[in-house]
């Protein structure tokens, strides 16, 4: 069944957005009475009967609704983008299929890519979202100077993730489960010293996430991953 | 330092092949003298001093060698490939990073790649291995029919990927630590039930890997980083 994705469904006649009501309609051709399904990525996947075909506005009515609660922990990865607008494009989808609850980008001082439009990877999420039939979709945050971002954190577990083949931590060793994270992935060239001190100053932990030297992408991936891993119970 | 690969290092003189030579002097102008770094992908990693600079077959000294044990754990992904081969070289990408052992190709029943070169993957997963400095490269196989493949499989822990959410066996948690897995993932329309019961009939045990629906290539690279972290310690 065709899945679409409306995050503002208001009491009374439901219908998709323009983008997804041309999807809907010109590309997939569906018709009235035809039943598709919708994520509202707030925790609801409706089963829905279309009841106008317009590719302007889809109108349809719920027939069914499946509510899925919420996880218990919380994973939210701030990142440094990378140069190559692809690598992040794909850490958003296998983030977002894996399970992620907000993403956030980093501007460093040693970040190759200091301006980051975040329009095209929130329609990557939606892709990604319906394509692994998630219920929520994660918040994505815009670009933000390093130490903006790290004074304002709110999640309880709070990790920089360094690499330093000294650094005993694990990350899935002193992660607990059940509880609200971030971790810091840092540039292609790693945090300075100075942002690292800044982390410390701020209560980040540093954690290693493995034996093996990993891209950027490749390491705001193992660590949500690595979370999801010891939070599924 | 500039890294090359050369899986053959014979006694006496030392030299990078036609490709690497080429890029090690063309491309990166490389000159006599110079230092880089080679492995091998056998366990070796070489500090090198370059002695004829040439762009056939650029010669070179060692000065340093460090090698490392193998992994105590051996992972085993066998992976329908993906209609899309940029799926497949992402996954080898990433694998290579985060590490693994051997990598095979399914044809299975429900396959949209019905034919795979591997030449690409090779290349992927030497560039892998150098950007990541992994002392070993993964064995990787070609393509074969899902039935004489289940029938030679050598580790000890053989799971299958299936999905069906009344499984509660997860991979991450019945996995031991320290053994060698090989573990079988299905195409995008899933493993038939005369696959499924194939396997079983093979002692493949049948997992989960999470409670999200994961893309091929993302159940692929979810399995051997949930293998990693276990044998993490």
């Amino acid at each position: 069944m065709a899945i679409f994705y409306q995050p503002e469904i208001p009491a009374g006649v439901h219908s998709l957005d323009q983008e997804e009501s041309r999807h809907c309609v010109k590309v997939l051709r569906h018709t009235t009475g035809d039943t598709i399904k919708v994520l509202d990525g707030k925790g609801s996947i409706y089963e829905a009967r279309i009841t106008t075909a317009s590719p302007k506005a889809c109108a349809f009515e719920i027939i069914n609704t499946i509510t899925q609660d919420k996880p218990a922990h919380y994973i939210h990865i701030a990142i440094a983008p990378t140069k190559n607008l692809d690598r992040m494009e794909w850490f958003i989808e296998k983030a977002v299929e894996i399970g992620i609850q907000e993403i956030s980008f980093l501007l460093c001082k040693n970040s190759e890519r200091r301006v980051l439009k975040t329009d095209r990877l929130e329609r990557k999420a939606i892709s990604a979202l319906k394509q692994s039939q998630g219920a929520y979709m994660p918040r994505i945050n815009e670009l933000l100077p390093y130490p903006d971002f790290i004074t304002k954190v709110q999640e309880k577990r709070k990790y920089i993730a360094y690499v330093d083949f000294s650094n005993p931590a694990k990350l899935y060793h002193i992660a607990p489960p059940g509880d609200t994270y971030c971790i810091l992935i840092g540039p292609e060239g790693d945090f300075t010293e100075d942002e690292l001190e800044l982390a410390i100053q701020n209560d980040f932990q540093k954690v290693s996430l493995g034996n093996s030297r990993l891209r950027t992408e490749t390491a705001g991936l193992a660590a949500c991953h690595g979370l999801n891993v010891i939070n599924d119970r």
